[in-house]
């Protein structure tokens, strides 16, 4: 026996075996399964030699120890400062039970967008009391369940205002006192619709009949409180619409828009204990009137009943996704930001009511003396109405930057003679003090902050002091103990299967491992608590990150140059649309508009384009889901002189790697079109084939899908864009901090110069962690892995699509319409059956209606997935004896799916089929099951019997009796 | 209405209303029950003024964010550097999957102890594992599941030799190549067991013949690696046994002592990926042959079956445990550390054996380098034998150890021409690089660690080289990657019941909230990562933190000083009494030597004292409870001249407030005795009353039950005690860390010098979280609960042992003997049937036969309470319906209690009561439901058919089918 070198000892490849799920003798006995000799040998039959590339991203793999330590090294590098910049993101305090609990728990973050009603009534109640929030805040009549962040969460006001309202003029008005990122994203998505902008002050500048909607900002930028009543009556008699952006913690103590007749009410639940994250991950929201309700945006949580007559949850209102309405679709938004959701919501059930309101008034005081002691000192400010926020003058006010900066602070840069002081839940008494001498240059001012608490100046006009009561429902009155805390939070994750249970299958949505190691940093201090705006050189460190990432992302994708901006794959498509745009503007070829999409895309791709102002035309494909080359060469050519772009899936959404891709993109740049490869299936193409060399001129990324960002139950996403050179100068950037991109660039996508910046550690660890080896492994595991169900399924369900080697690339499509005809079952029966079995149902019915698109990825251990395809063929079996009639079609485990314990421990059970057979058709189940806590949800009745509130507390007790 | 002050707004106190389940209109609610006025009211009826003190301590409360700023500020105090010292203690990579979802989840760290198997199987699959680990790598037939640590492993070691052997000798030897603190704990032991401890070599100075047992380290403390065949077999050839103290990872590469005769082998399997944490928490372990197995200390987990015949597991030979052989017990051993024992245990499970030998390896072979390249120096490297510890013979040792911290690393002082080197599972192939320029004083050697990788010296004997293999059960080959990990630990998690999802009454085991906040800082690498030996200067943080909770302690308690050496209760109960037996040699009074102890008392507390070498005098308590008077004068005075002490439990055991302990105190203080106060229910004190005021010279105090540190399914444990002046230079102290305790101390009772140190900052952020107003307010609350409960429960349970006030201390004693009376149920009965209903089991017959103690503390939300009334009153209620025959006595919800999801699934059923009524006796389990994984599990079964290791996978399978 050879003795083993040092070098293999130190297994410094560890963590790939640790993330790829089947060890290296499972791969080997899967390898024979799909009759494949070794993993490249299976990769050749799979990705056509023309686009496989051989130079990719290589450095080795790192141990977590040593990408921890790094790590630590790079967060060292960034200073945390307190931070009194406001301008949308406030320091805050996250409850340590929910970080521990819900932030830091896998049975969180690890879970998917409720879909699946049955398997996710935990988060759904979580969104639930969110929703609750936000109406109770803003005083409006419905709210979705998260946005973005404000920045997008206002040009989605714009656009409802648009649809609802009705003006017939195409202008945009716009207050100057908006956040400056509110307004450069509100110019950026204005353009493409050819709505004009207009900023100005509402007082004096605002025509209300030469607009659709105007959009104010409540209290202002700078810190004041304007009563906008006079505004919104003028508006309204002009037939126009008003969103009103405001802070929430504000609206605990003012009047709420929605009772002086604002129709839109958007804004970030940032500082309900979320992080402040160097600008995100945060929740945006967005309520609006009930009228409305079918034109909101984003996911909204309603109540409806399940097949047993008892109150179930679930997304309302489905039919509004604009992955469903394609090029009919008003709004891009997919992905939002649930886990941030979710803290926020339970950031306000934990405080309540009183809790929100001592934060609030505390802040609001700390104002009053700050403003009071400031007075002493005849310094001025110049906001007289005010919740958190004061613009001071100052003779010299660099002298005050320094200051503030040598006593730990920073202040909002105004202009030459103005600072802004924005207070938040972490400020104390002593700070004041501190601000005291930052701001007059006095070491001692002669006064202490509790000296001055009864001279505390009120900043709140009467007028304006919110009368209403807030968050009187139950559920925001009664976990206010640590203990009954940690246990709802249990009570709610338990409810739902998250990864930390079972493999998540969903074809193209990559539930792949998020590995503890890479999630550690992102709660640190160094990392969350950073302001966006803060100056650079305090988050040397962080920015050092984002290069790098920036680099190896171009390297795996060979680009020429990324942007991190995006904060979900939505924005990143519109993104790099609105790239190839701007460059055919510079172009002198403004009159390129139309934009070829294959009919089998993702419907996120044509609503994107009509965001940016292209006309879709759809390009046919052929039986086998490839693109229709005659048809594309006919349309190619047909809008030749118009043509501005093609939006193609790589591997197609058929899971097909097509061999024309090539031929694709030179039809294309012939016709001096640009290509945008969709990222979603780059999981298939890491370490094997890069997008940016076989034709791609730009592709959003997806972190959350093969870069590991946490799903969250429904996000936060994470979507950069990488672009070849001749985009680059067109990437976004932004108002406030120019570094963020080019002068020339597209404009402003998200509100945070970086988007979901403190998640993209994330990222960067995995890619750290795995190496080029690693993720080139990782590949092609995942690739295995859809392969090794695809043929352990043959004979029972038939997989369509698969490539010319009779391989499919990572996940593959499962045809079940024979089941249908057969046994008169639908997908979706065959899909709640899987919660019986302890899975989240596959896709559904997409790209192909009648099929389950199945994608493993390369983290799910061989046990799970032989697992898995048990549990088809068990209910491919179930099935069958539906067809031939030994179970009645009306009355099988299939229908009746999913099960629950109160129907399983019925003591009466009059169905043709056991008990043991609808709870442990397999025998495996006996040892752990996840049960749903509802069965089957009614999304008619639910839609027909709208609610979007959190039920009376009798629905509670009924529910539980 | 008044404006509310900035200081009311402030709100510090926030975490008093977190940490107290109950609101203020659940007290005032609660108070009405029980027919007191406010809390001071109900305190005043159930504490005699006579023992109320006013002085108490009385910080003010701080909030959370402010108590984490402060220990953020003492762990930036302490400089974390390379650990080389060894003895004991070694880095190691704790993977961060079980990190965050074991350590850090209160899933595991808030369960109790499994003596409740049923609801245990999680953590007691988890220990069977551990149990199997250690006797795999020891080669032995036996492991217990867990000791305090390496030194008091080798005492209970030595106890266990003498209780076994069949030598009369009362001689121990003990090698001086042990470590040092070993070989102190074996000092202090023998002391007042009478043995005569012989240090020396055991090659020159062992007598086989004039031992009972002799104590050698494998390897050495100074790193050899020496054959000790022939000393065995002289030892036992003389009738004496051989106990061996082995470096766990060490025998993954060593001939195992089990194969070469050693009768009991002890360590601690801390750098099993548990962290130094400046000493502890770490698990000891002990494992011996299997004809000993009735005699072995700790806890034994074990294989049996459940009422339906399926695989169970449980303590197994639960008659060993000293708190039921009292003043028979052969060890004091109760709190073990569960916890720790368990992260080494899944360390064990994710690596396999593997990567186990892969990590063994490595630091062997770097060893191997390092002494390669010391030999081209011409470093003298005395250990020529090695697995991972050299001592290097050096002319200016001071320099080198200047060297050393220069270079951010520690090694350790052998004397003043000797260092030691140690290396570990973190040390690096760099570390070696700096190692030989730290001993050689030379920049750059001229060589790397690669280029000596052919060189390298081969440490282990051929002879000593291990040929038997080592974890070759599946579970050890099961979950390498990290997704089954993390799902191996939730489906283990999930079989547990602990406080994250309901409370857990236990009378006299105080299971209160153990907050986040406090939580966080402990796996900060400033805590973790010390080794207790570092130089002071570079702990000067937690020194002072360590400092400070003792002062907070001694102003709780009234002592005059606090020693947090003890690692658990019983280790503080042991020391205690050695202070007091240390202070009457010191007074010439060597021959008091009766301890008395009432009939009432805690198992430990005799055990206890027969190892301090005292001989326990019983006292009568009355039918009330109460120490009988007349019988302690009696015995007081009998024994006077030889009294030494009493021990007393205050509240009593019957969780009453004696009104007699100060004259108790007076007696025994006039007959020359000390007194001894069980600090076991401090938690009625803290705030009102204090012992070292009323008459105690000593307590111990058990950190886990009133001050919050978790019990983590059965350890840690933290067991510090508070003397009066007179005894305070008799505490604890240390052979390597002096400044630990008074030179004039008792000796060493845990191997580390501050005993668990990294989890103290749990206590102390309590502590400053609550301040003295909300210390008192929890003792109050924790008071009312109690009497909440009982008075909820009249009519249903009589409540034994109340007060003159009507009232109870912290916990009530129910009497369900008139149950058993009338339907012949018995209090099992009704304890596994709380476990239906979604409760862990009061305390059963303790103090009482025949009785339920339950202790809600103040934690528990009034909801929780409630449910708990309603389920013990509807239990009440099902056992009428056996009493007057409705159901059959051999066939109703209790004695088939718990039921199981298979139970109730069945699709046959034959019970005389519906499975409704089996399932969901009460509707609010419909909303969220515990169901315990096993029926109720037999003991004698297990015990006739003892296994204590995995069960072959056969049975895992046939388990699941």
């Amino acid at each position: 026996m050879n003795k083993p070198t040092l070098d293999h000892l130190e297994n410094s490849g560890e963590f790939i075996r640790r993330h790829i799920g089947p060890s290296d003798a499972n791969i080997a006995d899967m390898l024979k399964t799909i009759g494949a000799s070794n993993l490249d040998d299976m990769i050749n039959k799979v990705v056509p030699a023309e686009i496989r590339s051989d130079d990719h991203y290589d450095a080795p793999a790192i141990s977590e120890a040593n990408v921890l330590a790094e790590i630590r090294g790079i967060a060292d590098r960034n200073s945390v400062m307190k931070s009194f910049i406001g301008m949308g993101y406030h320091g805050c305090h996250l409850p340590p039970v929910i970080l521990r609990n819900l932030l830091e728990n896998p049975g969180w973050y690890t879970a998917y967008t409720p879909y699946q009603a049955e398997i996710s009534q935990g988060r759904l109640e979580a969104l639930l009391n969110y929703q609750q929030l936000v109406i109770d805040l803003t005083g409006m009549e419905m709210s979705n369940a998260s946005l973005l962040d404000e920045g997008t969460a206002a040009a989605e006001a714009m656009t409802l205002m648009k649809r609802v309202g009705k003006s017939r003029a195409m202008t945009i008005f716009i207050a100057d006192d908006c956040h400056p990122q509110t307004i450069a994203v509100i110019q950026t998505r204005a353009g493409p619709l050819r709505y004009e902008v207009i900023r100005g002050n509402p007082k004096t500048d605002l025509k209300a009949d030469k607009v659709f909607g105007a959009i104010l900002q409540y209290p202002t930028t700078d810190g004041s409180v304007e009563d906008y009543s006079l505004i919104v009556e003028n508006l309204h008699r002009a037939g126009a619409l008003v969103t009103v952006c405001a802070d929430p913690l504000s609206l605990v103590l003012l009047t709420p828009p929605g009772e002086w007749g604002a129709d839109v009410v958007v804004g970030s639940t940032q500082r309900f204990g979320v992080p402040m994250g160097f600008g995100g991950p945060h929740a945006g929201y967005l309520a609006t009137r009930d009228a409305y309700k079918r034109s909101m945006p984003g996911r909204l949580v309603g109540v409806s009943i399940d097949s047993q007559g008892n109150r179930a949850l679930r997304m309302a209102l489905q039919t509004r996704e604009q992955h469903i309405r394609r090029e009919k679709a008003t709004s891009n938004i997919c992905t939002a930001q649930v886990l941030l959701a979710n803290i926020a919501s339970m950031y306000s059930v934990y405080h309540g009511p009183k809790g929100l309101k001592r934060i609030a008034e505390r802040i609001h005081r700390l104002t009053g003396i700050l403003a009071a002691g400031l007075a002493r000192m005849d310094i001025a400010v110049e906001t007289s109405a005010f919740f958190d926020t004061l613009t001071i003058y100052i003779d010299d006010v660099q002298a005050v930057h320094d200051r503030a900066v040598k006593a730990g602070m920073n202040l909002r840069p105004v202009d030459d003679h103005r600072v802004g002081v924005s207070l938040d839940e972490t400020t104390t008494a002593a700070d004041i003090e501190s601000l005291w001498s930052v701001l007059s240059g006095e070491t001692n001012v002669g006064y202490t902050t509790t000296a001055l608490d009864l001279d505390a100046i009120e900043g709140i006009p009467a007028k304006l002091r919110r009368k209403s009561a807030i968050l009187d429902h139950p559920i925001f009155n009664t976990h206010h103990s640590e203990t009954a805390m940690m246990r709802y939070m249990r009570e709610l994750e338990n409810k739902d299967l998250a990864l930390n249970r079972a493999m998540i299958p969903l074809g193209s949505c990559t539930m792949k491992l998020n590995a503890a190691a890479e999630m550690i940093p992102i709660t640190w201090p160094e990392f969350s608590n950073l302001h966006p705006f803060a100056p650079a050189d305090q988050v040397a460190g962080l920015l050092d990150l984002i290069q790098e990432l920036e680099e190896m992302l171009v390297k795996i994708t060979g680009y020429d140059a990324v942007s991190l901006q995006p904060n979900a794959g939505s924005q990143g498509e519109y993104a790099g649309l609105l790239c190839i745009r701007k460059y055919h503007q510079a172009n002198g070829q403004d009159h390129r508009h139309i934009c070829l999409i294959p009919s089998s895309a993702h419907g996120t791709n044509p609503a994107s384009a009509i965001m940016a102002g292209m006309r879709v035309v759809v390009v046919d494909c052929d039986h086998a889901g490839n693109i229709d080359m005659i048809d594309l060469q006919a349309k190619a050519e047909r809008h030749s002189n118009d043509l501005a772009a093609i939006m193609i899936t790589y591997p197609s959404t058929h899971g097909v790697f097509e061999t024309m891709v090539r031929d694709i993109c030179d039809l294309i740049h012939k016709h001096g079109g640009q290509v945008y490869i969709d990222g979603a299936n780059l999981q298939a193409m890491v370490g094997i084939c890069k997008p940016g060399e076989f034709g791609g001129d730009v592709s959003h990324l997806n972190l959350h899908k093969t870069f590991c960002i946490p799903h969250g139950g429904g996000g936060p996403g994470v979507g950069p864009i990488g672009v070849k050179a001749h985009l680059a100068p067109y990437l976004p950037n932004h108002p406030v901090i120019t570094q963020a991109g080019p002068e020339t660039g597209l404009g402003v996508i998200s509100a945070a110069p970086w988007g979901s910046a403190s998640i993209l550690p994330i990222s960067w660890s995995y890619i750290k962690l795995m190496g080029g080896e690693g993720l080139k492994r990782a590949t092609q595991v995942a690739i295995l892995a859809a392969n090794y169900i695809a043929k352990r399924l043959e004979g029972h369900y038939e997989t369509l699509y698969k490539g010319d080697s009779g391989l499919v690339a990572h996940e593959c499509i499962l045809d079940t319409r024979q089941i249908q005809d057969n046994a008169g079952l639908t997908v979706d029966d065959l899909a709640k059956r899987m919660i019986d079995y302890g899975f989240h149902a596959p896709t559904m019915s997409w790209p192909v209606v009648g099929t389950l698109m199945v994608e493993p990825t390369e983290s799910e251990p061989r046990e799970e997935l032989d697992r898995f395809c048990a549990a088809m063929i068990a209910i491919a079996g179930e099935a069958k004896r539906v067809a031939v009639g030994e179970w009645p079609a009306d009355d099988n485990p299939l229908v009746n799916a999913p099960h629950t314990l109160d129907m399983i421990t019925d003591d009466n059970w009059f169905h043709p089929y056991s008990r043991e057979s609808a709870a442990y058709p397999v025998k495996i189940l006996r040892r752990s099951k996840y049960w749903s806590p509802v069965s089957r949800v009614d999304n008619v009745h639910g839609d027909r019997n709208l609610v979007c509130t959190c039920p009376p507390l009798e629905a509670y007790i009924n529910a539980a009796e």
